[in-house]
């Protein structure tokens, strides 16, 4: 059985307003250990060269990509799909069902939405989870689940195939590079 | 003893390029239960209404202000000084000295960066924290530090005085609003 994989698709990415939001999304999907993003909505060149651009620095495999088509990508994902949103269900017991899934080897899609999210989302997902019932940001949403996700394992991730790497440090800044 | 507060103080905020993160890490700040944000760097009384506006609709006692002297708010702060870098210290170690800290009574101060930190940040803290050592976002890493600090139960935190709230549900949408 392979590993399930974590796959994280951001919608209705708007290229003005969105930018740093949706940068920030990519680079906690492969921060905190999911496997590939896909952006939906205006499509933005710039943003998948960004976080792929991180990528090539900082190593690993995360890949971002964008579809224009986030109906068909989402209702065919082979796997569990969880939907972040402050109406789902309480945290700890929908992160439990997920953990259950994927230990059962199903792969999981974390969709984050942007400003307003279609019904059908709500309706093609297996899960609508909050993360807490407060306003507060999808990427923050994104990295808690992560965490959970990884049992924190996804922020102690060693990428391969990095140029840059930082070696954690009490005081000053310890910054390793290569060819 | 009282209770040891929570304190963010956003360093550099930029009126523009800056709009959406500093409202995130407001947003972020009182839903994982911190206790106040101060803001630095450009003065943006947009920035601090919309978080202030969110309280009053939402409920709690979480508030948030500009304060332009960030260095004389940083060295009087009573408590312990948390630096948000990615080249600090690991963690989960990092976290277990906060809390080590909190329940002698200290109160903690959460200071988040925007671009360029002054050197002086990094030697006026009490502790520099790398939330991972990849680079990632803000708003992920201050939820996560709150989000451990608050064992998780600042995301189940009840606001008194709220207008609107929201009762998890698996389907739809359930809210609650009162005069």
């Amino acid at each position: 059985m392979n590993k399930p994989k974590i796959v994280v698709l951001r919608l209705g990415h708007r290229r003005e307003r969105d930018k740093r939001i949706s940068t920030h999304c990519g680079l906690v999907a492969r921060a905190l250990g999911a496997d590939e993003i896909v952006y939906s909505g205006e499509e933005d060149a710039g943003l998948v060269e960004r976080v792929n651009k991180v990528r090539e620095k900082w190593g690993g495999k995360f890949k971002a990509r964008y579809d224009p088509e986030w109906r068909r990508f989402l209702k065919t994902f082979n796997g569990f799909k969880v939907h972040l949103t402050f109406y789902g269900e309480e945290f700890a017991t929908g992160v439990l069902k997920i953990k259950k899934e994927m230990k059962n080897g199903k792969n999981a899609l974390i969709i984050v939405g942007a400003e307003k999210v279609p019904r059908e989302v709500y309706e093609l997902s297996d899960l609508n989870l909050s993360v807490g019932n407060q306003p507060h940001s999808e990427v923050a949403a994104l990295a808690l689940v992560l965490y959970e996700l990884t049992n924190g394992a996804g922020l102690k991730k060693i990428f391969n195939a990095w140029k840059v790497r930082i070696v954690p440090s009490g005081r000053g800044k310890k910054v390793v590079e290569r060819g």
